[in-house]
């Protein structure tokens, strides 16, 4: 099983999160074929013995480092997550930079399997398993003049255009290097941070670091849409990997059109990743219906206000009985369809942040925006500019930092990420 | 089962983290009688059915909040925390605190039970059992003189003495209330809190507030001791609910000695707040053998450096081939051990933190230490005092906050914690 099965991937999850109702125990039991084993439950003295102990334990899910696409992207949310910019120290250049990125991919495959880092490991995460550890590597844009591969940046990869709402930080934003660290334990999570943050050397600092949540596996009685900090049902329009064109809207084509310079990239996809401030005071303010028409779907059910279930289309011609649209023209919902954006769509995958009270006395919390497409220019910046024109949800969110990266597609045959642009 | 019943509660982790394993399997649908059905969980059309299929679910787990003493306190630790104080607002006193505290409690309770805030709730934990939420509630030496009651002040309440290393941020420090919230998941824990703020009203406002966690259930392959942010095995001198004297350290005695004035706290407990940053950069630059000498104990097992496993005692006697104590003299787990310091014995049941990146550049990170004992007297300061003079621990952390706050027995019948004192 590799990270790019997100299928099975989530139905061991499904299994988890109803492991203990009669029935499923025994399918949980009954499909340990597919799960990893991991060296440190076994080794485990107090370990569950043999693989089918470990299926149902959040800490024995292992995703895999290797692969067509980085781990990370189609991956499951996961409980706990740290995204973080890097820069090239100054004098670092290209040779600086491969080495580091082997070092870290080095690391990662380690850690994503469960193992101590080599060398010194700070023990933080010892007896624990990888609990769905995911880190995924990305290039900001001045990534390339730094290691001096302007000629082979993507133009995909140009700055995002301003948007009139953007309050954005710039010690928050962009940077040479990203990382996502993502894990279902809070610890396995700060040890591999502290890891790759110790790889890095004298090669390149930490510009700006962020930390995140989602649910923990098993806090809802059957698997569901995440949920964010403003109540809402969040992830639903997504497009799911078992959906024909998933591929091409997410992933680079592996050899497809384009330039050669950019032939790296293939089964690569594109990041942004925006903290974006909830204003949680004002929001509470308003009553449910108002919730309700600034999204266009129902808090408790996630379904359009024009009726059904979460997954029921919304009608969004439906005309209300006082002659307006059942969801209204600026509902969120709405304005961010595909449909409405000439069929544009992006792979959201954000965490919650919050990083207690700011200044002013309001909850410094909100979302870890995080999307993925094969193109920003067909995926994130189209609806973003319909959102900032006309969004019901703006007045209740701030843009507060920006980033795109380039992320490079999986390694193969112990590569290293990003291997195809640095020595290609 | 009550929360006063940490056995049970003990338990059902262990059976949570090993339910892979046939043989547990099995086990745990057997012990599904005690659980405490959660509503959202039997209510939800996705939820498994039955109460059978709630137990080995993370989201299930639910504490109660009335009983002898309050939740959170021989509560095992949860995955999420937050902890925060308040001040009562100018013009505030008695009444309003009391209204408050009432408040407070009704939330907790249906909180607690997995059940939404009264009145408009903002959603965030919809469909999420109660995951382990507790909710903890402690008067600080300021909220007597606020409310008119320093005459029922405990002695025990008295400020702690400066300590030499102590850099303490005043506006990060004391405070009328204080609140403890913990829980298996970050949203449930995130919901509880903007629930409880909202209930504040114009009653009292928060002073500070800090964000901490601990591994996940699940995450080793068998229930076991912490660790911390340093790798250590955290926790394993703790008194144990089943020793004798546990309560006897830990709680104030029901109707035990002292002035009637001070009645309304038996059952209760006090609780040392102290938020510890660790100098992670210069901690890691220590090699392994200099990092257990720091301690006296292994990092891998947590075993005393005299040998045998976590549980085994200290030889604290024992002297090494080079004629020194195989325990150094300034290990921190010598100098805080109880036989050093004339029995004085503490409940540690801290959650790490992490707030990204100092001003410095170094990690913000490192231990929200909460202790709790019978009379602080006799648990937190002579120790603390020790520690202060020599602990070999003490180069590579800081103390950056404190609070003492008295803690209530917990609510019987329907009573507000807080009530004997507010009322009586
Ligand atoms: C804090 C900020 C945001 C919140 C709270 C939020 C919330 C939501 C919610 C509740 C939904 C409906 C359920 C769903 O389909 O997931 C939704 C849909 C969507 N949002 Fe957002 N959103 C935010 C920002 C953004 C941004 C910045 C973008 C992209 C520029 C975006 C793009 C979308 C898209 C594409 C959909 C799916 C529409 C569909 O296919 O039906 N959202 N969002
Ligand atoms: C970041 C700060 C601290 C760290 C990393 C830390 C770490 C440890 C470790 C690893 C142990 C050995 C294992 C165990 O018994 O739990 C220990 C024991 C202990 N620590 Fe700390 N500690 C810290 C601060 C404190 C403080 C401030 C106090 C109280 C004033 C304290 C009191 C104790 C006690 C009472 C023991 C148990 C000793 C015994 O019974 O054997 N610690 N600590």
């Amino acid at each position: 099983m590799t990270e790019s099965n997100p299928d099975i991937e989530i139905s061991r999850r499904r299994l988890l999160g109803t492991v203990g109702a009669a029935g499923a125990a025994g399918l949980a039991l009954g499909a340990t074929g597919g799960a990893l084993a991991h060296s440190a439950f076994d080794d485990s003295p107090a370990g569950a013995s043999g693989s089918a102990g470990s299926l149902a334990s959040l800490g024995a899910t292992q995703v895999a480092f290797d692969g067509e696409h980085q781990a990370g992207i189609t991956t499951p949310l996961q409980a706990k997550g740290h995204v973080l910019a890097f820069d090239l120290a100054p004098g670092a250049g290209r040779k600086e930079a491969a080495a580091l990125m082997r070092r870290w991919s080095d690391t990662a495959r380690l850690l994503m399997a469960g193992k101590p880092a080599s060398g010194a490991d700070s023990g933080i995460a010892l007896d624990a398993g990888p609990s769905s550890l995911t880190v995924t590597f990305g290039f900001g844009h001045s990534f390339f003049e730094r290691t001096g591969l302007t000629s082979r940046r993507p133009t995909a990869l140009d700055p995002l255009p301003d948007f009139s709402a953007d309050r954005l930080d710039a010690q928050r934003s962009n940077g040479d290097l990203w990382v996502q660290i993502g894990a279902d334990d809070g610890l396995v999570a700060f040890h591999a941070l502290r890891a790759l943050q110790k790889e890095a050397g004298e090669a390149a600092r930490v510009r700006w670091q962020m930390n995140g949540f989602n649910r923990s596996p098993g806090a809802t009685a059957a698997p569901m849409t995440a949920r964010n900090l403003m109540g809402q049902i969040d992830g639903t329009g997504n497009p799911k990997p078992a959906q024909p064109d998933f591929d091409k809207r997410i992933f680079v084509p592996a050899a497809g059109p384009g330039p050669a310079e950019h032939a790296w990239m293939g089964g690569g996809s594109y990041a942004v990743v925006r903290r974006i401030r909830m204003l949680l005071d004002d929001w509470d303010k308003q009553s449910l219906a108002q919730q309700e028409q600034v999204i266009g779907r129902t808090k408790a059910t996630g379904a359009p206000l024009t009726g059904g279930t979460e997954t029921t289309k919304m009608a969004l011609d439906k005309i209300g009985p006082d002659g307006k649209p059942v969801i209204a023209s600026n509902a969120h919902a709405r304005i961010s369809a595909p449909e409405q954006n000439g069929g544009a769509a992006m792979l959201r995958r954000p965490f919650s942040f919050h990083d207690g009270i700011a200044a002013d006395g309001t909850p410094d919390a909100g979302l870890l925006f995080i999307c993925w497409q094969a193109d920003p220019l067909r995926g994130f910046v189209p609806v973003q500019r319909k959102l900032d024109r006309g969004d019901a949800l703006s007045e209740f969110i701030r843009h507060e930092s920006s980033g795109l990266y380039a992320v490079p597609p999986g390694p193969r045959d112990g590569e290293y990420v990003g291997q195809r642009l640095l020595e290609g």
